[in-house]
């Protein structure tokens, strides 16, 4: 006999943890859409619309706004080998995991990495970066916006003002923000900024949206070596996405049809109100849990409300926790990566996944959860806290 | 006013181009399914199902047996930017479109790239493959084994001994064979395999399947250099995909849902059965296509089933019988690549689209299509041979 494989039935999760989060029925519907060709008519006008819209989400005019067909680190690698050439200095700024990412990436590229070290949790001081760029001759610096592992929101203007002076280009990870947390590619000066589709955007995972400057433009056309990677080689694929539709690879067409969906739904709910949505949902859960006496990890003031870092308090097992919410309430929340590690919680209130009703689920789950640890909290605190933050929202 | 973006709404085709192929309705169901985590115990175990399923059709036990989060070319270059370390000599094999794009690729990976040139729509023959290993110091050689571009079928067997005997690796590239047409990795000695999800396994693109064997993985554990993609480096991504489960980039967790649910079709239909439905539906269209007074344009005797070229005859205009096939039959084919632009058509029988009534209908659109440019055939020929094919079958 043969094995047999049952049919596929995973549990029905509320997704709060870094990320994906949960996906708009529409959109899991738009993903059992029956497929065309990748050159189909019909196709080309779904790529249309999706330029467009991934236009307004990342506030630009510029053309080359695509998603690449893979996840966000492979918008990463995106962004890295087609700037860089061998012996290129940039300078990557590193206060988490995907800071040092992004410097291992770039040294895969063959280019000289100036390191640009900050404390994980805090926001990177724009004095650093020009001490950085003094002399440098760097070609780029690169920088998080929305840093997953930490929680900490980056702020890009005044540092976007510094990369120009110094006349290199700036390359923004916004994975965790685009869709939730204001980016404004243009008005900020960003040359080069990457996301993943299955953060604020709650799409599934598996794209990349990513956008270009002029400036970039100019800097493909005048490479001197071929861009080390063939399948994330942007000099080719913006001749599929332009207007000569030539062929490079096979579009995730179904991945597409999704993305599109929640660009849709973002185009409808508009910018201003899903900010605010966010803003105001994190808003609430901080305040349940700090009403739960617990502790905020990411510096005051530059917390992102897509990423909410909390402490795991003194004598709590990190682990535990996370079972039980997810065996017991079906919650996901996530864990520390790194020397964060058993550290601090990381809970997501992302896109679909950001709504009043989760942050009453997320702080009941997590009072019965710390309870069981013996941890002791003034029963209903979180809950009534973020009530509060809710009436004043009205 | 803001523009409106219309609700999802492509065309309803019949997709019988290069790829992708028609999805299974349960694939697509499976597709819809919500999302649970990257790291969800639930996930672990889909994980685990996919990759004993991809063995089955791999015909491999090769523990690193993953789908790769790309699409085919994906795989192909996650293949050769593991195995090639700057300065290593590899033999690549070129018959069409695909062979020369694994040389661009090992090239952007500092290879030493000796070709083996083929004409298009041959096979490349064993010998010519020694005279390239001869005193090379080859470390690998790279060969398609369904050229997309051409309809050509590789023999692997005879090739493989000749590699062994040189002490090479063998890389394979199975995208438009693997679930539909036999590709023995253990028996063949392939040591490197790749393959995309939309050809003959029927599910959406934007995975692809590989598989490595231990002589592959001793050579990464061996490796001098990191590996120049991040994205793509097996080295980190065994350990997620492994026993450690250890983070690397967030899964898209979808694709790996409906390439689940599409081997598991794969599982119960039975490998052999498919082949031989692959073959038979091949044999009838071939029929059909002779019988119409067309011809094929790959090498008798290396057809790939799956990827059926015709040759366009002199005077019928290629753009002008696909869109006619398009708009009045909602059925795609395939036009030809590089050279190949405008002299031959790409009709694919793969996977769900393998079937008999597809058969009839590409026949029944073409003799449509063919009278329409003043072609002559006689009204129903082509129906009629594949007819006699199928009664055969029965």
């Amino acid at each position: 006999m043969t094995k047999t494989y049952g049919e596929l039935n995973p549990g029905e999760r509320v997704l709060l943890g870094p990320g994906p989060s949960n996906v708009h029925p529409r959109v899991l519907k738009a993903m059992a859409t029956p497929l065309v060709g990748h050159l189909d008519p019909d196709f080309l006008e779904i790529m249309n619309d999706t330029m467009e819209l991934l236009r307004e989400v990342f506030q630009t005019k510029n053309t080359l706004t695509i998603p690449m067909s893979g996840t966000g680190s492979a918008g990463m690698e995106t962004a890295l080998v087609n700037l860089l050439e061998p012996g290129d200095k940039a300078v990557v700024c590193i206060n988490g995991l995907f800071g040092q990412r992004m410097a291992d990436i770039a040294e895969r590229c063959g280019a000289q990495v100036i390191t640009v070290e900050g404390e994980w949790g805090r926001i990177i001081e724009p004095e650093s970066v020009e001490d950085a760029l003094k002399g440098s001759g760097a070609k780029l610096v690169a920088i998080v916006h929305a840093e997953t592992s930490t929680g900490v929101k980056q702020p890009i203007e005044e540092i976007s003002r510094i990369v120009k002076n110094y006349d290199a280009l700036l390359l923004v990870d916004a994975v965790t923000s685009l869709g939730g947390v204001e980016v404004k590619v243009d008005e900020w000066g960003i040359d080069a900024c990457y996301s993943g589709t299955q953060k604020c955007l709650s799409c599934p995972p598996g794209l990349s949206p990513v956008t270009f400057s002029d400036r970039v433009m100019e800097v493909l056309r005048t490479r001197k070596t071929k861009v080390q990677s063939w399948y994330l080689d942007l000099t080719m694929i913006q001749n599929y996405w332009g207007k000569e539709r030539f062929y490079h690879h096979t579009a995730p067409i179904s991945m597409i049809y999704a993305l599109r969906e929640s660009l849709r739904i973002i185009h409808e709910e508009g910018l201003k109100n899903r900010f605010k949505r966010h803003i105001t949902n994190s808003n609430a859960l901080v305040a349940g849990i700090e009403a739960m006496g617990l502790e905020m990890f990411a510096q005051e003031g530059h917390r992102l409300p897509s990423l909410n870092a909390v402490k795991v308090p003194e004598g709590v097992d990190d682990v535990k926790v996370r079972k039980y919410l997810l065996e017991r309430f079906n919650i996901e929340i996530g864990g520390g990566l790194g020397d964060l590690k058993g550290k601090i919680w990381r809970i997501g209130l992302m896109g679909h996944s950001s709504t009043k009703n989760n942050v009453f689920l997320v702080l009941s789950a997590l009072e019965s959860a710390l309870r069981a640890q013996g941890f002791s909290i003034r029963p209903g605190a979180g809950v009534a806290a973020a009530n509060e933050v809710f009436s004043k929202d009205l």
